[in-house]
């Protein structure tokens, strides 16, 4: 122990209460990146407090943490959400004797250890005491896992599910994704596009619909905007600080969406800036958080067209609006739908329809879930296609094979036999009216 | 024999040598109209000439053709595709005793006895040598199947197959079809449609693409005009008789199609006038002798959507462009691309794309085919997504499977799978470069 270095550790030693379960998720939420998936393993494998307290350990004397790693291996699972990164569970099997589940261990030592590098350097005068002050000098509100207002949605990111968010505006974001669509596209719109926009964006909002986007110039505004006028709320995902009404032009109009019963949204604390990967990051929560999601315009390399790749990772609708070929900033759209990536859509009624059957169960009082292991039970063993005729199932009335297929964005015959697997495992039943879903008992 | 009332029957005779193959079906071409499937197993079972003698008697001596239909039931096949009509053939078993093929061949002798009720007044006056005296003046020849250039790709009919067509311009329709790209839309075009169709079809026409449409006003005439204008052959396919050049705003443009190594072609003889149905039948010659179908702008009800029908019946490709969807122009493409019943094309790349994998086997001197028993053996058995993926697969390099996919308008899953059991069954192979087409050997 003498030849241990003197580390400046009396700056690193947390000043709050690391076992307030939501000062030590705020705190994580800035110590680790939108998406770090080993910190989420962490977080959800011993608890957001327990895992800061250990990183501050492990800061402290790294020799010491790791050989604390290396005994405690023992016990990282090598399958599940959080596989390879635990310090908690269940000893693993290694029937084969060959020394796999030795080697997944290494790995996952040396993954977290590389954590550890990445998040050390902002323990330093880490308190999020005060980003909470400024949070709630602004009227808004940290929302964790277990909070009724916590969007059940986004436990479908799995290890990538974010660890809290700040919430200016409404902290009910279960309810707001309820009944939800993203309505996306570029920065650089035509005057076709921000119409469109207008269009589709007031024509769900007056539907009932929250309209989910990215408080971006060009579509994202527009989409904002119409969906104020209609007088439905709007929920903005932006990449930095909710303190910071990014981007400056938009000012009024998020003052506006959180306002109007609407909310802006990130997962980085108050005072971080919106970079490049976060930008992306923050794509994926505004597909989960959505029903659907709807490209209207985007060049043929867009950014939204990385949210509507991650609807699709995640079995969410997504639609494109068509526009005139001779358009560059139509290219991204058409690009959806000749993959066929997208459904076209070309009006609200349709985007409607495209959103409507996926209503989620994350009204407000859902069940906490956090991790990535929540799915619900019936989705289970489901697999894409049948997740997506599922998804596209109506809770009530009956709809007709063909909407669901159209719903889902399959074939009639895919629908139609994957209803049929359905059916057989009492997830589906047909009425007069059609095929609905039967809610598990 | 005495009761019977006594006929005009000889202004009835035939004037002409009916055992003249060629001038019985242009006889027939005029007598019933385009897509009557009776006409054509009456054709196909009996031959042009004797078909038509036998009409002749039926009409002379109506009861006594009935009692002669009756005794020759027997010989009705009840299965094929000149089932419960022919007059010729194995007898049919009836296994079953249950007098089941008794009831088919009452049917089959009663649509025939409809199918000389239509028939028979159009045998007054009959000489098919004085429409094929119009053709001749106007530098035409009667093509029908046999010759060389019959274009075979029209066997996928069936039994709607054409008696024969009326041609202006080249008679090797089969070259001209080889490699083929139907480009049609509606007459009522935006400048958009008129721009784009342009684009599109003097980009294929300089891939060496025939271009194929109707002759009609809007983006009929936009696709003619541009294949003229790149040098390539483009085909018109009329309603009416090639005699008048329907719509007359368009004759020098259909002239000119005449005049540059293309063709206007009609399976009604000179003299005839376009009607409602006859323009829905020519879009099914469209579809069926064009390798690809593309719809560059459509209303929500329009002819054009027929011809894409037509053509997905046929496994023949299809594309639609997309526009703006505050066009009622592009509405019934965008009805198209949101039913999954096309692909999204946006430029000429990619139409060729669409129609080049498909060149059909229908160079001159291909064997003669004209009813509905001769899709090629290899096609046997194959369902829909087999066929598509087969239809779509290259016969020297290879393409990677997604290739495959977009060219067929399949899942890449679902071609991945369809490719697997084509491989199975000897009809397709994994070159270095990709899937291609075995030959049968």
């Amino acid at each position: 122990m003498a030849e241990r270095p003197t580390r400046p550790s009396a700056s690193r030693r947390p000043v709050f209460d690391v076992t307030d379960d939501r000062l030590a998720r705020a705190a994580w939420s800035r110590i680790a990146e939108p998406g770090d998936d080993v910190a989420v393993a962490l977080v959800e494998q011993l608890g957001a407090g327990p895992a800061l307290a250990w990183l501050h350990e492990a800061v402290d004397d790294p020799a010491e943490a790791r050989r604390t790693l290396v005994a405690r291996s023992e016990t990282v699972p090598t399958s599940g959400p959080t596989r390879g990164v635990g310090l908690a569970g269940p000893v693993p099997e290694d029937p084969s004797g060959d020394g796999a589940s030795h080697d997944a261990r290494s790995r996952s030592v040396a993954r977290l250890l590389r954590g550890v590098a990445r998040w050390a350097p902002r323990l330093d005068g880490l308190d999020p005491r005060r980003e909470l002050r400024v949070l709630e000098r602004l009227g808004g509100t940290l929302v964790v896992p277990g909070d009724p207002g916590w969007p059940g949605a986004l436990a479908d990111l799995g290890a990538a599910v974010p660890i809290a968010l700040w919430v200016r505006g409404a902290p009910g974001l279960a309810g707001l994704a309820a009944r939800s669509v993203a309505v996306v596209g570029a920065r650089a719109c035509t005057d076709y596009g921000r119409h469109v926009t207008g269009e589709i964006a007031s024509g769900v909002a007056a539907r009932g619909f929250t309209v989910v986007s990215g408080g971006a110039y060009g579509i994202d505004a527009a989409a904002h905007r119409a969906a104020l006028v209609s007088g439905g709320p709007t929920v903005a995902f932006l990449a930095g600080g909710v303190d910071r009404l990014y981007p400056a032009g938009n000012t009024d109009l998020l003052r506006a969406v959180v306002e109007t019963g609407g909310a802006v949204v990130s997962e980085v604390p108050p005072g971080s800036v919106p970079s490049r990967v976060r930008f992306l990051q923050r794509n994926r929560l505004i597909a989960a958080f959505s029903g659907a999601t709807v490209v209207v315009e985007a060049a043929w390399r867009s950014g939204s067209l990385s949210t509507a790749t991650r609807a699709t990772e995640l079995s969410r609708p997504v639609g494109a609006v068509p526009g005139p070929v001779t358009s560059m900033a139509s290219t991204g759209c058409h690009r959806l739908l000749r993959d066929g990536a997208a459904v076209c859509v070309t009006d609200a009624d349709e985007v409607a329809e495209l959103a409507g059957s996926l209503t989620r169960d994350a009204a407000p009082g859902a069940p906490p879930v956090a991790g990535g292991a929540s799915r619900r039970a019936d989705y289970d063993g489901l697999d894409g296609v049948e997740t997506r005729a599922w998804d596209a199932l109506p809770l009530r009335s009956g709809a007709p094979t063909d909407a669901v297929a159209r719903s889902a964005g399959l074939a009639v015959a895919d629908a139609m036999s994957a209803l049929g697997r359905l059916e057989v495992r009492g997830l589906a039943e047909r009425t007069a009216g059609g095929w609905r879903r039967v809610r598990p008992g």
